[in-house]
Formats: C-alpha cells, structure tokens, sequence
C-alpha cells in the first residue's frame, strides 16, 4: 500500500486507437478501459458495496453536489471521510458540482467568481467555486478530483460555447492551484482537467491546449451525453480524444449505453461513468449481450431462462425471468436489487471483454460481433 | 435428506411453561422458539434469500393471498413451486390466505362455503373455500400448511365470536380432509389448526377441543394482536397454549414487537411470524437490546456507533448510525436493505438468546434483564 504511487498510467497494449492498461494508485488499481458505477449520495443505489466490488468494479463515482447538501462535506470529514462512510476502500472518483448545479438546483446565479444556488433538498443557500468544489472533493477523501467546470447545452452558439469554455479554462487553472495547496489530500490524490467546446473540434482544440498548458493527471471529455445523440457525439470522439495527452487518462462523462461504450473505446477513451445500469435496473430493465430486456413485459410471466445466458452475475445464476418480472410487476426492493446487481456485473463483463479483445488485438472483431448481437436483436 | 422424517417435534427442554426444541421436516430443522420473516410476495422485503439464512432464520412464512393473486398458484406450480421461484430451499409456512381476505381485498361476501372477493390489485374476481386454500397452498409446495379460518374483530358480541369460531371449526375439518386428498404433497408437508374464539376462554376452550378431534401437526393461536393490546394477549395467553396439545408446536400468528414474544414464549408458545421487523425497517426504526430507534431523528447525524454493540449482524459489523441516518434520510434503497437485514438479525438472536436461557433453565431471569433493557431505555 505504502509504496503504490500517486497515480500512475500504463498502457498495456492499443488496438487501433483503442487502448487497454491499469492505472495505479493509493487505495488499489483501476484497469482501463474502466466503468465507474454511479454513487450518488454515498452509495451505489441498491447494492452494497462488496456487491459493487463484486461486479468487477475497481472505482467508483460520488457526486459533490449532493454530498456537499447531505450529509455535508464538513461533516463528512469529521465523520472520516466518504470511504469509511460508505464502506468503500478503493479509489472513488469525485465530480466538480458543477453540471449537477446547473441540472438539478434552484435559483443559480453564475459569474466568474462561481455559481450561486439553492439546495433542491431544503432551499438553503449555496456558493459554488473553483476553490470550494476543491475544497469540498477534499473534505470527501477523494481520490481522482475532478476541476471545477461549466457545461453549457452544446445547441447554443458558437460565441456562448467558446467563452463558456474560456471561463472553464480559466476555472481549471484556478482548480490546479487550489488543488495543490491541499498539500496532504494532494500528495495521495489525482486532478483530471476537462474538456469543453461542445461539437467544435477547434473549440476543443484551444480548450484541450489550455488543459495541457496547466497540466492535470488525466483528461476527461466533458459537454457530451447532454442530448446531442450518438453520431453526433461519435462524430466529436472521432477527433477530441486525440487532442489530448496520449500518455494520460481519456474519460467520456455521463456515458453510456453498451454500444455508447463500445463506440467510445474504439475512439481511444479510457473510462466512463454512466447512472443507467442501475437507473435501468431499478426500472425494470437489464441490459443483455442481445440487447436490453424490458421485465414488466408478460411474455417473461413464465420464462425460466436466466436474464443472460452468458452472464456470470449472481442474479443471472440463481433467479428466472419470470421471478423477475414478478418482483418488478411486485414493485419489490429485491427486483430493483437483482436488476441492478445484474445491470452493473453486465457493464463490468462488457469491459472486461473490451480489455481483453484490446489485449489480444482483436477489437474490430469484437466490435463487430457486439453490435450483430447486440443492436441486431433490437 | 430422505431419511428426515415428514413432521416431528421434539421438546428438548421446558423452563416454567416456557419450552425449546426442534421441529424436524424434509426441507429442514425449525429450532423452536423460532421466529418466521414474512416473505408476502414471494420475497423477504429487500432482502436476498441467503441473508436471510444468515441471520439464523430456519424458516418463512409465504401469503396465500399475495401469492394466488399475483403470479398465480397454477403459475407457481407451472414454473416449480415457491421454493425455487425464490430461490428458499428451507421449510416454509403458508397462511390461508383467510385473513388477508377480510383486510386487503374488496367486495368481501363471506357464506359458509367460503368467501368471495375482487382482486385488491386488478379487481378480478375469486372465491376462496377451505378446499381452494388447501389446493392453492399445495400447488405453491407449501410445507406448513395452514387450515383456512376466519379471524373476527375481538370487539364483537360473543354469540357472533362464538358462531364465527364455530364456523372456523368447521372449516378447519374441509381443510383437514382436503388437505389429506393432496396425496403426494400431504406425505411431506404439515398442517396446522387454528384455535379461535377472541379473548374468551370458554371459547378457546372449545376451540381447541374441536381442533384436536380433528388431530393437526402443530396448533396456531389465531385471533390475537389484531388490536386487543399487549395485556388482553398476555391475559388470553395465559390460558390459550395450555388449551392446546403439550406435544405439538404453538404458533401464535402475527405476533409481534420484541417485548411480546418474550412474553409469549414465557407462556409457552413456540413460534410466530410477523412483518414488523422488515416493516419498521424499511421505515428507519431498528430494533435493539436497548429498545428502538428512529434512526430519522438528527441526533444520530454524527452519531459513529452502530445501531447495537451486542449485534452480530453485517450491518453493526459494518456501518454507524451515522451512514444509517443518511441513507433513511436520503430514501435510499440500501438502507432499507441494511435496516432489514439488521431487524430480522435482531429477531433471530433474541430468539437464539431465549432458547439458550430455556435450555440452561435461567429464562425467568433472561425475561428479566431483557425487560430492564429494552423497555427501560424508552
Ligand atoms: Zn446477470
Ligand atoms: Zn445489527
């Protein structure tokens, strides 16, 4: 443990522009390309977390918003941090605040300085800040902080994308900075910066050169997955991670669908962090290498079969669909559990079978062979 | 596994009228005093059926009436029978289905055939009899076997008590006999009576005269905890077991808090079920050694003990009050899953705690310093 480093990158093979590799830090290694489960408000929703390590997942995600409303980021540091909180020891990925301040909060008020909001929770008043998002990712214990950033809806002009990138470029530097002067939290912890310019590839330029200027311990692809739709969003991956560091960490936000997973990999992006598996789960739907299954649908009334023939998850190995689809149509917890235990282990096999066709350089024939079964069965 | 004998009770030990023993069946040992987690709709309310064992649970209690509506008995049996629908490999006990009628569904008429009544979830209309309950809980693979009853309001006038507990009587004969003619079924499973008749100890007295003409493998006490208080219960409980065969299992149904089945057992009862602890659960209550607790109240924010230091369940071993408090707080999921999990495990090791005092004859003095610290602290 003492002697893992802070953060480190190895690429182990590439196939294509598709790469495969481990990152290692403090509190374990993350192999890439990686799927962070989303946990929300100090729990990955519906599993616990030696369930969620079982899935195969080596990171997860918490998000500074809501942990900043409840249960407090001050709060929480007296209370050891996030990860003795909820019971996970391994690396935890942390987001800014700043897209979730802008979805899901009252009355925001944005300037240079930052962003001014009212709690969704119980209306209390807010400030938002490069500094304080620092600050609060600290208190939490994090292990891959990630710069505090706008994220404007990418239909807006061109004018209005390119001078909310230059603010976040500006908010990256001023991240860094505060970042830095957390000199223990820092000395354990990784600063991804994140790209902005929506679906300009010159806007994407400029804001990729203004993050390398600063330097940062990974890259995310940030301002996709917000409604643009999959070619579009292909269409960006096509140029935008390869105007990032090669020898850095690519992470795609917020995405995606299986297919939105396999797509990005084959455009060189390393990781991704998605609320849908477990989102779906708890609604009633579960993602299969032939595609996803809607459980409230009578023809699983009577379906012995397992949700997946090919999925190793524990759901898959003891429960039929037509257990299932009664839990679901039951509205019970255990359905929203099974799903999502399901959900999260399909995500994780998906990866692990994207890292090892990288490994043996046959991604193109894996590629190829998911979407005949996977979007063919549609 | 063949050589386990179909029913057998055996008394292991006896302190004041308070007994511990085991019940044998092919599916499995009960150890008596034994409390039943309700699995209503073919689930322990958020809970995987192997915790559930883990908290020494030896056996469940499924509900007729959930279970004929939705997914349907001959759907049950179709797709293999209750047990491996979900996957519980252990005894279960069936009610009739005869009590939830009278409380959840619409459109009750009640003849001495049986009762009518429309679907609480889709208004479809069925009929339940003393032989239905009896095939509807064959066709689930039930191992205990409940005859089918009718549970009158205790505040009633004693003429309707007296004739509903008549009519209960016999129905109690129809089931035995239907029961009887399920051949294969009745070679391996059990049947229970149920003794009627409110808080009146003539009528209980007859009750259980009519029920033992009959001969079942086990006695429940029915008609109690449906509102009467703890001290009716107790007051009727201080007659009612005695009515019924020394030798054979007392179950009294839908019983109840902590401090109840201390009581109850001391007064020579052997069994229960009740959804108390899953329901509190669910709703942020934990039970225990030192009375309840709404883990809602603020003053358990930063509050880093567990729920109990004398519990061996995963949740004490694992998160504060203080994580508790946030995820009751947050509606999340797995609180309702750890919350659960730490109630039954609770129920369970009073249970292990009552037969350990029974059997080293100190139950008096364990009744005792269990009154002083569960009731003392609130
Ligand atoms: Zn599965
Ligand atoms: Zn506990």
């Amino acid at each position: 443990m003492a002697s893992a480093p802070r953060f480190q990158f190895d690429i182990a093979a590439t196939d294509g522009k598709a790469r495969t590799g481990t990152i290692r830090m403090q509190r374990g290694d993350i192999r890439t390309p990686a799927f962070m489960p989303v946990g929300t408000a100090a729990t990955v929703k519906a599993m616990k977390p030696e369930a969620v390590r079982a899935t195969g997942a080596d990171i997860i995600l918490g998000n500074t918003y809501h942990l900043m409303l409840r249960p407090g980021a001050e709060r929480m540091a007296k209370l050891g941090g996030l990860h003795k909180f909820m019971n996970w020891h391994r690396p935890i990925l942390t987001d800014s605040g700043g897209y979730q301040v802008m979805s899901l909060s009252d009355l925001r008020k944005l300037t240079e300085e930052g962003v001014e909001f009212r709690s969704h929770i119980d209306g209390s008043k807010h400030m938002l800040t490069p500094e304080r998002s620092m600050e609060i990712q600290r208190l939490l214990g994090s292990d891959i902080v990630m710069a505090f950033d706008e994220c404007p809806r990418a239909d807006q002009p061109r004018d209005v994308i390119a001078s909310s990138m230059e603010m976040s470029m500006r908010w990256a530097k001023r991240s860094r900075d505060a970042f830095d002067a957390g000199e223990a939290h820092a000395a354990g912890a990784a600063l991804f910066g994140i790209q902005q310019g929506a679906l300009d590839e010159e806007l994407r330029g400029q804001s990729a050169e203004a993050l390398r200027e600063i330097g940062f311990d990974g890259y995310a692809i940030g301002g996709l997955a917000v409604g643009e739709g999959q070619e579009a969003m292909f269409a960006t991956l096509d140029f935008a991670p390869g105007q990032l560091p090669e020898d850095r960490p690519r992470y795609l936000m917020g995405v995606g669908k299986p297919d939105d997973l396999v797509g990005a990999v084959e455009r060189g992006v390393d990781m991704f962090d998605c609320v849908l598996p477990s989102r779906s789960g708890r609604n009633g739907q579960a993602f299969t290498w032939n595609g996803p299954l809607n459980l409230r649908n009578a023809r699983f009334a009577e379906d012995l079969a397992p949700l997946d023939e090919r999925c190793a998850c524990p759901t898959c190995g003891t429960y039929s669909r037509a257990y299932l689809h009664h839990l679901v149509k039951s509205q019970e917890i255990l359905g929203a559990v099974l799903m999502t235990e399901h959900n999260i282990g399909f995500y994780q096999q998906l990866m692990q079978a994207m890292r090892d066709a990288i490994g043996e350089g046959r991604f193109a024939a894996f590629a190829a062979d998911f979407q005949r079964d996977y979007l063919g069965a549609q």
